[in-house]
């Protein structure tokens, strides 16, 4: 069911031994909304504790510094930023899935799979709308919940790069600033901070950079033994797709990826003027206009001989 | 002699025939903050000029897109963004330096050197003066004069990332954006769009990659050569010597230069625990408490050396 705003808040202000549930991987807008909803919730005086099916990333230490330990039965069950159940993960979901008495999310995705649900799809992120519960609960923001918050405002946006940023992104920001937010130390720990591995990714990827097509495609690739010798996992993949669109010019970025079973996995970003979705479909993949992916039979090689072939000749 | 900011904005109101002198090497604070004066001054039925002492970058040609010539002999002087004579550049400089009617800053070391001088040291930009000054003086922010303020907000805070941004900062960009700054695709424009040649620099940069001193230091180097064959000139280091820092548990990023008549140049930055300027000091140099540089005898792989052996014995 949905519900809105003033039912949210009214709920979570009558509810006590609440227990909040983030989505898998989790980032820094689902911890951030977590860890501020469970400290809001605990300065009322309210029991709360916070569980997630992965590990949380060392980055993210602060969201939680301080919190320790709260045991009871839960009464009610909140999600945050998670759009459904299966992203809740395996055990979780099997756990928790029909037990979710409240949904808070942004996702155009969500597919209401709580008991009730509310849902910004316009927001930027889910703290933006975890920041407007806990002021309308009347809870002041200490410095740490604004730590909390801002950390998802400024991760799910590219820290207010992208278009998904609106007027409410910034005056949530500027009050969160003074509310104490450590806003730029928090910004160098997620803009600025690398792993060693993620670095040595990006360098041996940029030693199999390929441009083509008079300068309007490039190519770079990735084989199972480069993650293993910078101790990466796939996630790493994520820094790396948006590299070859950066370089100016370049209105085709490809990213070539080695997969089991003597396949090759090949993610296409493209500028305005190119569908990389009627590229990858060519290929039998498919996804968005600006992002597209398919697999083909061979090595990394031959993939990208592949690849290169159909850009050169048909697409440029 | 120093000004307040009614008296700059009625100071503004008043004049016409008006020249806009912006500092060498422009970026994006010095220019957003001319051609949005120009076009505020222009929109209130004044003639206005802009001229400075560099070619105008070509990712910035939309803050200047439309507004054509004015050709006129000037009646007053006005500098954006410039914090001394000498950063109006040689020519400019010589013929405008005793000139400047009126100097609009936000730089620290602004050094009054104008008739009259208004400075905000604690304003992340000039564009955010410029922002309030023409709302002082009456004139409607258009979607032209929002992009151009919103360039310089962005660029001289790294994309809201710095320690510089004020709660002011994000309230302003809150009214850019409903004023219709096309934000997203100005922010991918300055901070996702790489020349060929600044990427191509940055590849060969990791090359030389070393880590040592137990992982807590990190050093890269640049010769005349590397910057010939990626076509590009002295300023792509900007984008070069934030990057060993970036690496997760490096304290201490070293940038090594190849400079004329065999020395050697050497950038250092470092995090909260390690001072650059000690370090630099140590070879005759000098600077910040985290950003620091020195000039050595010797080639760079003789400074690498240097520098290597001084932080392994000394500084860990």
């Amino acid at each position: 069911m949905k519900i809105d705003f003033n039912e949210a808040a009214e709920l979570l202000k009558g509810m006590d031994n609440i227990l909040i549930l983030t989505h898998r991987n989790p980032d820094g807008d689902t911890l951030g909304s977590g860890f501020a909803l469970l400290r809001a919730l605990r300065n009322m005086g309210k029991r709360a504790r916070l569980i997630n099916a992965d590990p949380i990333p060392g980055k993210y230490a602060y969201l939680y510094e301080g919190t320790g330990e709260d045991d009871f039965t839960e009464d009610f069950v909140v999600s945050v930023d998670v759009a459904e159940r299966k992203l809740l993960g395996d055990s979780l979901g099997e756990k928790y899935g029909d037990r979710v008495d409240l949904a808070i999310d942004h996702h155009e995705t969500s597919r209401y799979f709580a008991k009730k649900t509310y849902c910004e799809s316009d927001s930027a992120s889910c703290c933006e709308i975890i920041y407007l519960l806990i002021k309308a609960m009347g809870i002041p923001v200490t410095k740490e919940i604004a730590d909390c918050i801002y950390t998802g405002c400024s991760t799910d946006t590219g820290c207010f790069k992208y278009s998904n940023v609106t007027p409410r992104t910034h005056r949530i920001a500027a009050e969160l600033i003074e509310a104490g937010a450590d806003h730029s130390r928090i910004n160098v720990r997620m803009f600025d901070t690398k792993s060693m591995g993620d670095f040595m990714l990006q360098k041996m990827c940029l030693d199999t950079l390929e441009i083509f097509a008079g300068g309007k495609a490039a190519m770079i690739s990735v084989t199972k033994s480069m993650l293993s010798q910078c101790d990466v996992d796939k996630s790493a993949l994520d820094a790396i797709k948006p590299l070859t669109r950066q370089i100016d010019g370049v209105e085709i970025g490809i990213t070539v990826k080695e997969e089991n079973d003597g396949k090759a996995g090949i993610s296409v970003r493209t500028g305005e003027s190119v569908d990389a979705a009627a590229i990858c479909a060519h290929f039998g993949g498919g996804g968005h206009v600006r992002a597209a992916g398919c697999e083909v039979k061979g090595t990394v090689e031959e993939a990208r001989e592949m690849i290169k072939k159909y850009i050169t000749e048909v697409r440029s």
